[in-house]
């Protein structure tokens, strides 16, 4: 999916939501059996009025081996066939040597055919450009990653007082440009958004951490939203494992319509709608 | 397997390589039709005297999608059935937000129950320590990767003048010692060795880059062994893709046994035999 097509979809929907398909069997339903295709169907038809892209995690089917793994391929596929605008982003922080993340892209951008895939900075160039040279395909560059331990390491400063993150977006943004990379900025670095900004102003950011993790929408918003919107904010747990019961599809969907009102009113406050 | 037992089959077998399983289907004889478990099981059969550990790399499986993964674990299923006491690494290069470095953790750990997964720092502490949770499994940390992008991130010098790669080796020992964690160190990175055994004087490194990608043994093994060895040095496209033809597992066979030897020869030379 390009980016104009992206944009289209988040003001026709008036959303900017990602849903974090990151089944957890202990809190499924029993009567699903740990059928985590079934489960994900029923999170998507429940959600996909409200939400512009799904972002399963892989390590959430990889933990059932192969079994999972097909029912990773499979939502995909359901995806694609029943929702054909929505944004798909296999969350798997991918990143090795050039001739293997060739492999990795291809497995991403040709077997499977998502939009998407997250990848992990820390080999360098050549561990990102294979992924690049898809039409309308996108990767997302963990940039400031949501959780406590992104500090160890993202936030140490280069001899001129440049933190690590800062210095993956710029070097990054030599790579490719906002039409085919984005950046994975956490939520719960609400004020560094605005530092960031400086840096790719017109780049879509991957935002995690929202909810469960604590961050806030509206300071997302207040510092990272640009006139295209620029943001694609994911919520996982909150969404998918709102309720442990029966009615988690229609507990799913409720909570997936509050996020897309907040986001609407944000839209409309932010002049994009 | 623990550290004694690894170091014991090192002894025995006069070796420390590692054969990386990283099967390219434009290099495998017609015959196997693209039959990856057949072309890997070939291989550890003629290379299993020589190899000490096995290291499939998760992007060469994933390619071919559900029936690539099933070839991976059923890959590991052989080693471990036939060759119990061989050390297995699944290159996967993981790491995420703690609850899901926990499942990719299980995932490794328990469903796949190999002996080691690789790691990516980028995201810091509570991506790593979920793999440190088990018995005598390991963690490899990237350290100082052997492809040209390992210059990207992790030769950034901090305001103290410390290389990236070097935090993140000072900055993990924290979390856990040489009795479960190692790290990746390319070989074309020679005479860093000598760096990295300052920092790490104990610590086994998982060393790629030896053959294809032009790195000397004997180079890492005059800066990097030590009196317990203290490498594992891996081959993957020397070995498996010596021969694309229908004597590859005799030529892989060969190559491993050529490799042996000379490490057989280095480990006499620093007194280890």
């Amino acid at each position: 999916m390009n980016r104009e097509k992206l944009i289209a979809q988040i003001r026709a929907k008036r959303s900017f939501l990602c849903v974090g398909l990151d089944p957890d069997l202990g809190k499924m339903p029993e009567y699903l059996n740990g059928d985590l295709l079934e489960f994900n169907k029923q999170i998507v038809d429940a959600t996909a009025k409200y939400a512009i892209a799904y972002k399963p995690n892989l390590a959430f089917y990889e933990v059932q081996g192969v079994k999972g793994y097909e029912a990773f391929e499979r939502t995909v596929q359901y995806i694609k066939t029943n929702y054909p605008d929505i944004f798909i982003i296999a969350d798997a922080k991918r990143g090795d040597i050039g001739n293997t993340s060739k492999m990795y892209a291809q497995s991403f951008f040709e077997t499977l055919d998502v939009d998407a895939v997250t990848v992990a900075p820390y080999m360098g160039e050549d561990s990102v450009t294979p992924f690049l040279g898809y039409n309308e395909k996108w990767v997302i560059l963990l940039g400031l990653t949501s959780n406590k331990g992104s500090h160890d390491f993202q936030l140490i400063r280069d001899e001129n007082g440049t933190p690590l993150f800062e210095n993956v977006l710029r070097r990054s943004m030599q790579w490719a440009d906002s039409s085919n990379m984005m950046y994975v900025v956490g939520a719960t670095q609400g004020s560094m958004f605005a530092d960031i900004r400086r840096i790719a102003p017109n780049h879509f950011l991957l935002v995690p951490g929202v909810g469960a993790q604590g961050g806030s929408l509206s300071e997302v918003a207040k510092y990272g939203m640009t006139p295209d919107c620029g943001l694609i904010v994911n919520s996982s747990r909150g969404i998918i494992h709102a309720s442990k019961d029966n009615d988690f599809a229609t507990v799913a969907g409720e909570k997936a319509r509050e996020l897309q009102e907040q986001m609407e009113n944000l839209l409309k406050e932010h002049g994009i709608l």
